[in-house]
């Protein structure tokens, strides 16, 4: 196991109408941003459930964060913050809102010419504005880790930062936010969680035995309730499993200790960039021809993730790993989530122009390796498997 | 899944020589108290580590804590405190030291008349003395959570609290301590780890799938683990694996959203207080019974981790059961502890004591359903398994 550093103080409050417990999370005499999307919230029923909670406080609203949140939305939020003399940002939506959220959070409190910088050149995040997470949407995992992506319109970019300042106080977890759910987004959610788990699991072996079993036990749970939740969300058990599932899958527990890829949510992202495909459907492109193409250096990994995942026992190494990339791809598929360039109408010549953006951005080599370059990329790309 | 609040800041520092970052998690101008148990620190080399990190802050020393940590000692901590003027109090040793650290934490800041009305009135611990951990033994688990356990020599009382309040700064794991660890040590630590797992674990379904696995990749960690330590403490991926079991066992994640049951705990307390046995081997004595006895409102959770931790699968639902049991006891007898009372020379006299001793304190029914009566301990600890 490698030296790690494991740290996570945001507060889980899990289950049937937590919702109405944000007031005692909330700093007294707070100024309240709530912060939230295209105002689905709004028919699901969970945005009277927050203005109830947080009638005691001044607050005041701000929404139209978009799927892909911009730096210039985010500017506009600033300006709502200066003018009410805002103290505290409450998110109410999914990954998108969480991660604008947390831009804005640091943004407020940047002493920097311009808060871009915190993405375009890891200006260090010194401090931000505290922030609470009423989440609608299990996915991305962003309720509980202290990761953002935020797109610049204007330059046609899409960053990321990390810091443990814009770490939500409280998230709060109620799995009859699935109920309302459009299909698309479940099929999305259960697919992201999943591939963000196997990014950091399949590697190579450190012998981290604890990690291991953790990613396994929440891929299985996820292969086991994903198309349950899909088939009916009105299931609270089965909601709940993969609610949980999507938080532990991305808050450091399962990375701590052990190497970790990311090759396939980069290259994903240019393909979201170039074609506009939904960032888990990227995912679904991209991992199987990870697995086949980095078979050699991840095989230790692939032959225990289909024993231990899949139960395949039978067979040489070759056949084991070929066997698990199928089991994988069904479960894609099983979700509603095709695997293929063509089911997206991506030409095959995609494979150069998402190497070459890399390139160009310095971003080769990547994966736990290092091993990931052009040509791997043109391969994972164009591989049939 | 039950609904579920979790919080846990404690942050983590793992790994090979990590004593030395305490310098950076430590508040600048502390004055630190760093306590300790019986000198094995002075001996493994932890000790020396300890005081060169530490060097540039005004520091004082209190050891001589003991096993099961008394407040009498505690309160001698208290005059040191004031003396000197501390403000960060490190616990350098095992669980012993920790929770007596954890208690002085809240006694230096306690506003009533006499700190033991804190673990025997559950007076409510408002304030703490911050505190940071390095711990020399993987079993109690303290080093991530605010639970304390306390005994008072003068009224015989063995008595526990948790707080938030008190829960680690940060806490330093480096697997090299195993290596000079007794024996007796790492037997005992490994089966209290398991069994903290197991009353979080045996009880009955909530269709809570995350923690279940999470649970069982625990158990079969330290299933492997264990004996490999125990043959040979120097083999630091093993010890790293344990270390890290013991931590994840008792840190809130897998009993969050499930029932849980501690009678194994009640009772084995009971046990130390009447015959001086050490914790893990009444926890050794007591489970095979509880699952015997209480087999019946267990019985889908036995049946799952005879399945999942043991791997059987075949047989009646009760020859199932009994192999579970069977494989259990074994286990905790390969780590070198053994399960019978007469073992330790305890007379079968000691199920009426047991018993008489909880129901004048009123702590009958115990267990996750309330069902472990006084006759139900009486069984417990003269059944046959």
């Amino acid at each position: 196991m490698k030296n790690f550093v494991f740290y996570n103080h945001t507060k889980i409050l899990f289950g049937k109408d937590q919702i109405t417990a944000i007031s005692d999370e909330i700093p007294e005499d707070s100024k309240i941003l709530m912060i939230y999307g295209g105002g689905s919230i709004k028919e699901n029923g969970v945005y009277n459930q927050v203005i109830d909670a947080i009638s005691g406080f001044e607050y005041y609203e701000f929404g139209g964060i978009e799927p892909n949140p911009s730096y210039e939305k985010c500017m506009k939020a600033l300006e709502v913050i200066d003018e009410y003399d805002i103290d505290f940002l409450l998110a109410v939506g999914g990954g998108s809102v969480v991660d604008a959220t947390k831009f804005i959070a640091a943004a407020a409190f940047f002493e920097g010419e311009d808060p871009w910088d915190i993405l375009s050149r890891n200006e260090e995040v010194v401090e931000a504005m505290p922030l609470g997470v009423v989440l609608t949407l299990p996915a991305t995992g962003s309720e509980m880790n202290g990761n953002s992506v935020i797109s610049r319109v204007e330059y046609k970019e899409k960053l990321a930062f990390t810091s443990l300042e814009v770490m939500p106080l409280f998230s709060v977890l109620d799995p009859q936010v699935v109920e309302s759910l459009p299909k698309r987004q479940i099929s999305n959610g259960v697919v992201d969680a999943f591939v963000h788990v196997i990014e950091q699991y399949l590697t190579y072996p450190v012998n981290a035995k604890v990690q291991d079993r953790m990613a396994e036990g929440i891929m299985l749970t996820l292969i086991e309730e994903g198309p349950k939740v899909l088939a009916d969300p009105t299931d609270y058990d089965s909601a709940s499993n993969y609610m949980w599932s999507a938080t532990m899958a991305l808050n450091y527990l399962i990375g701590s200790g052990v190497p970790q890829d990311w090759s396939t949510h980069n290259i994903g992202h240019e393909i979201t960039a170039l074609y506009g495909v939904d960032h888990a459907q990227t995912l679904a492109i991209v991992l199987p021809g990870t697995m086949k193409v980095m078979q050699e250096s991840k095989k230790d990994k692939i032959i225990q993730y289909a024993q231990r995942v899949w139960g395949i026992n039978k067979g040489t190494e070759s056949e084991i790993i070929d066997a698990a990339i199928k089991k994988t791809v069904e479960f894609f598929e099983m979700m509603g989530i095709k695997t293929r360039l063509r089911d997206y109408n991506i030409p095959v010549t995609v494979a150069d122009e998402v190497a070459d953006r890399m390139e160009q951005r310095g971003d080769v080599n990547i994966g736990e390796n290092k091993l990931v370059g052009t040509d791997e990329i043109r391969k994972i790309l164009e591989s049939r498997y």
